[in-house]
């Protein structure tokens, strides 16, 4: 039986969602969350790989499993075997041919800023730091110019060997709480660290060192250098991961 | 001189404001930074003590010192001998008689929490699960029974020893933000533990095992026993403290 997990996370504590031989990960978490429940060796594969110190609200993973426990069960019965900062919010039975990362047709990424001179505490979690004033207009215009099919190859990590670049963008938007600023946007697909240099560019945009021709240039353009830079890790959470 | 301090803390890691021998504390901290900066012993005094894992974003102390470091430099000179999870969001000048406790007439709280069957990596630093469904406009109500000038011995940790436990509320409200709820109140004064007490109460009644009368019994009886349960602290921040 295929059972699809959705995955809530702190981030800060791993080194990513991937299995890697220096360092925990999520995904390690749940592997042995599953050996300890089910007594299977299992792998849970995740929607995509998140980076070291990303967080989730909403990652969706699957593993095939041959115990008898009831499909809806697992999120408690793995949560009793996993640390506090990661939790399964629910689990059901999939189709014999789900498969998180294949079969997922939109992702929803939000990249927090707070707008400060000062390190703020109680932000600096799940935030990054923007210590100079932007205009908000500006960037607000920004990030509706990401939305459409476009060539995101200057918004790429240099070095990434991915041929096709082409994504859609189905929404990208900029909202402002208080001090708190968030870059939301929801496409087919995320090329590596892209949500975090289109924050960086909005970012250069608010601060007025890029405008948004520049924007519209680099989508066009495929060269990494007309982008902004790649914002840390911490502001960044996967919303949520959508299929048929 | 005495410098007035606004700081920001993240509570998880310490063992509260005050210090003590086994711990490590804000104060403690907040101490040592002065030293190394100014080169002198001092006491840097807070408003009042915040229990070991509550946050404040607005927390306000005092200190005197003979340097001559410009009183609004003291900010950033502070936050480069301080941890991350403790910022000088801003110093400047106060008056001779000026002490950060005695001289206080309002403090803001604000108790969070979040509405969810699990516990939520993404919530669960700066908020309390409150794990069944709530009536939220029966806490609300129970929140605006608050305001006014009570005897909060119902309120108030059993074993406190203070005397006077009569306070005023200035205002108290329940908010809601998708499963976020916030508990926000302004009042004179607190007794120890109060805030989360009061919380506590609001989710009794959210969850139909007190009524709105039962909290205007206590806000008459001064017997602990009719009050809710106290909430755990890292669902609480100290917000704001203000003065003449």
């Amino acid at each position: 039986m295929i059972i699809k997990l959705t995955v809530e996370y702190d981030g800060t504590q791993y080194c990513g969602w991937q299995i890697q031989p220096n360092g925990v990960t999520v995904q390690q978490r749940l592997n042995e969350a599953v050996l300890a429940v089910t007594g299977e060796k299992a792998t849970v594969t995740g929607s995509g790989r998140t980076d070291s110190g990303v967080h989730a609200l909403g990652q969706v993973a699957h593993f095939e499993t041959s115990s008898s426990i009831p499909p809806e069960r697992f999120a408690a019965a793995l949560n009793s075997a996993l640390p506090q900062d990661i939790r399964v919010v629910s689990s059901e039975a999939a189709e014999e041919d789900f498969h998180a990362r294949f079969c997922a047709k939109k992702k929803t990424y939000c990249y927090k800023m707070y707008l400060s001179g000062t390190v703020r505490p109680l932000y600096d979690r799940y935030a990054a730091q923007v210590s100079f004033p932007v205009n908000v207009l500006a960037m607000q215009e920004a990030a509706r110019a990401f939305v459409g099919e476009h060539d995101f190859s200057s918004f790429m990590a240099s070095g990434s060997e991915v041929k096709d670049t082409v994504r859609t963008v189905y929404d990208a938007r900029v909202t402002v709480d208080g001090e708190l600023l968030s870059f939301t946007v929801c496409g087919n697909g995320f090329l590596y660290n892209m949500v975090r240099i289109m924050a960086g560019t909005l970012v250069e945009v608010g601060g007025g060192r890029l405008t948004v021709t520049d924007v519209k240039q680099a989508l066009d353009g495929g060269c990494r250098a007309l982008a902004g830079k790649t914002m840390p890790a911490r502001g960044l959470t996967l919303v949520s991961v959508e299929y048929d």
